[in-house]
């Protein structure tokens, strides 16, 4: 098969940009660090999207929609949080043909404005937890962008909930890291996320726990899938969220956000991805099977209609493609590029001895099976390569872990995969340390794997590694 | 039941503020002209969505995303477009801390960024035509803004389309007008729009047709509700979106571009609310049937969560108001506030007979029904009031429209409603007059309500109301 790609082992950021371009996912907007998501890159983020949505919904937020514009004003009322987006900004300095008397930001994320509105909404415990969600685009501005990435402007949702203590917030943000995030990430996306803590170095502006869901890249990186945080009481101190406690007092409340985004989609390709092109997991790919005829004549054209039609019916995502004008070399290229979970190929030779070929990007195999049996083939397939790709994933991000036990190891060991180190070798010194070579702690986990409540826990785990 | 409203008939826009408020579906955002979408109007606005997107889709289009953000030239391209919106727009000067070398615009509409993206994209016939639709949001600022109808900053749909010549794009105007948007006021949302094409005058900023959907309000007035544009070759000539056509020459595409907003909820409250408050069409409404338990007791809870699952069964989007601590009537009132289709009320002394209440929000009936009867009961109601909520818009409508001869009696009837008057009698300067009235020409008509397809057509009728 003709190499349409330059191959990971010889320039993975390359390998990137030209898979996002030839498969058509995105492109580089006309304003520094903007992008377009193309058609294609669109109908799988809209999947990410819907099963994301459901699982927001099932853990009892609604969704909402807070403006784009924020007073300048508002992001300083809390001072870490001002730090930490101050020099991503874009400002609005004129409006309707005036400058404005005071500029507004161009939302960075929206704790401050949802903050001010929760105050309006909450009066007692009784209208307590308040669990909001958004589906909104937001701007940092990036100096070194990378497509679907770091993009100057992004789409996502952010969550924002209110709660009459901390250990009710704790629980949802925990609840939501888990039960919406690493779900979504491991069933639907198929990639096995490492679930930890952030360390307060890399905590989000303004929050008292941060965790995250890290996924390991095909050359060995770090990519920061999602993140849920504790925000404690600032900004409810901040913005006076304040409510009637069941004694009759009044208290501030405990708040929470947490986010994802269409960076999902770039550590979707970087964790799949081949030198052919984009794998999709089957349970997430707009189109599952691209039905492909192969030459037209001796009924192939109508066998291809039915079979379409069959397979539509058995709720398999199905595409025609009955281009045959165009050489078939070329459409597999493209098929392999576009990353359609299963291929079938139909065409007079197979047909005439009742037989479709089924070509499965996942395992990469290719194999005659009777029409007859198609239905059932496509959709094993599917179940299989979706559970074989995340296995996949699993034992290369295992393979690449390397246990070691010093900063110095950790940060030789990041050159090509993670290391997990004892967080007590590590600390703040020695996190300082590996930041000067590149090298972050993406999170601290315990030693069973779990997610600790404090990074003063004993016998914590850190991993380092490079990130995206 | 306690008046919570300000009546229709005492002050209109005071009423439309009190509802937005107290049914709690928007609020005003801290810039001015933004505002904030409660759950309780994004619930609505989301199945709204649902049903565009689907029909979008039917129609051949797919979705994409194009940058928020545009250079200040691009809009410079086009001298009717840039006129249009350059008194409208929100200006970025400073980004990531530093000033810009040049000022980006938030978009007011994405015609111009998606026509360099679609001359990139087109090369030859066969990439014709190219459907595309985004779900965004945009900023256009608003010296007078009125929340959900004019706001700064509103979330919608703008498609943007691609041809090969002027035939093809008129009839993918037409078939958005009338098979997505129409069919989709009418059937989910129950209003019947007067679908008609603006004058020169009324039309979108670089476009050469402009089709419109208009809604009466039941103050008389009328709300634009949708349009859909030919924008002929000006977008392909201003951004060179050229390809080569099937003789081999380079030809230049014809473009058409459409879009519906969150608008659309700020005249369905004003087309159905009453002086109780919202009424939803049952079909469009997020919550169809409120379950209410009267008062406890009896087994009165179990049988409400066992009659709660039944309903849900059968597809009914229910909700369970269990919360007896709150008085009775308030609830029914919020009930009515928020416009449930559809109120049961479940207590001892109706189920000690066996019976359940109706209560039905649009023709306003109380009815005691056996539970056995429940779910059938609900689904025929729903039905019913679904037509009965068009039926009724409709008839004030034509009651409301009167027809008259002269420009003058058209802006005399536009006190209390719509003039219908033929065209010949209005013209450009009889719009100009009526203009100057604060009367617009809302639509032009065929004399058989059909679409004319040049406002120099002989017989055309000119539908004039002040608008929103």
């Amino acid at each position: 098969m003709a190499r349409v790609l330059t191959s990971q082992a010889d320039d993975f950021p390359r390998w990137y940009q030209d898979l996002v371009a030839k498969a058509e996912l995105a492109d580089n907007g006309p304003v520094r660090g903007t992008m377009v998501i193309r058609p294609a890159g669109y109908a799988i983020w809209e999947r990410m999207q819907a099963g994301m949505d459901a699982r927001i919904k099932a853990a009892g937020a609604q969704n909402a929609y807070f403006p784009l514009f924020i007073p300048e004003s508002y992001l300083r009322r809390e001072a870490q949080h001002v730090e930490g987006f101050a020099p991503e900004l874009a400002v609005v300095t004129h409006g309707g043909g005036k400058e404005l008397a005071e500029p507004v930001v161009v939302r960075p994320t929206s704790e401050t404005v949802i903050g001010e509105f929760m105050a309006k909404w909450v009066d007692s415990y009784r209208d307590l937890p308040l669990l909001l969600n958004q589906w909104a685009n937001v701007v940092r501005w990036e100096l070194r962008p990378r497509i679907l990435l770091r993009t100057t402007e992004f789409l996502w949702q952010e969550g924002h909930t209110a709660h009459v203590d901390e250990a009710d917030a704790h629980d949802y943000a925990r609840r939501i890291l888990h039960e919406v995030y690493e779900d979504l990430m491991v069933k639907l996306l198929a990639m096995p996320v490492l679930v930890g803590r952030k360390t307060a170095r890399e905590r989000f502006a303004g929050a008292t726990s941060t965790y995250t869901l890290e996924g390991m890249m095909r050359d060995g990186k770090a990519l920061q899938m999602g993140t849920s945080h504790e925000l404690g009481q600032n900004f409810a101190r901040a913005f006076d969220i304040a409510f009637t406690g069941v004694s009759g007092a009044r208290e501030l409340a405990w708040t929470t956000s947490w986010g994802t985004s269409t960076r999902m989609l770039g550590g979707l390709i970087m964790c799949h991805g081949d030198d052919n092109g984009l794998r999709v997991p089957p349970a997430l790919a707009p189109v599952q099977v691209d039905l492909m005829v192969v030459k037209d004549g001796d009924g192939v054209a109508a066998t291809a209609a039915k079979l379409r039609d069959e397979l539509a019916q058995a709720g398999v995502r199905v595409a025609l493609d009955d281009r045959v004008d165009t050489a078939f070399g070329r459409r597999a290229v493209d098929a392999e590029l576009k990353g359609y979970p299963v291929r079938v190929e139909i065409g007079p030779r197979d047909l005439a001895a009742g037989n479709v070929v089924l070509v499965r990007r996942i395992p990469g195999t290719k194999t005659p099976i009777p029409i007859a049996d198609l239905t059932r083939a496509v959709t094993a397939a599917m179940e299989e390569d979706q559970q074989a790709l995340y296995d996949s994933a699993l034992a290369s991000r295992l393979e690449r872990t390397v246990e070691v036990s010093t900063v110095e190891e950790a940060i030789e060991a990041s050159a090509t995969g993670w290391a997990k180190v004892p967080w007590s070798a590590v600390g703040a010194h020695g996190e300082a340390q590996a930041n000067a070579s590149g090298v972050t702690v993406r999170c601290l986990t315990r030693a069973d794997g779990g997610v600790p409540d404090s990074e003063e826990e004993t016998d914590l785990v850190a991993y380092l590694a490079r990130a995206y």
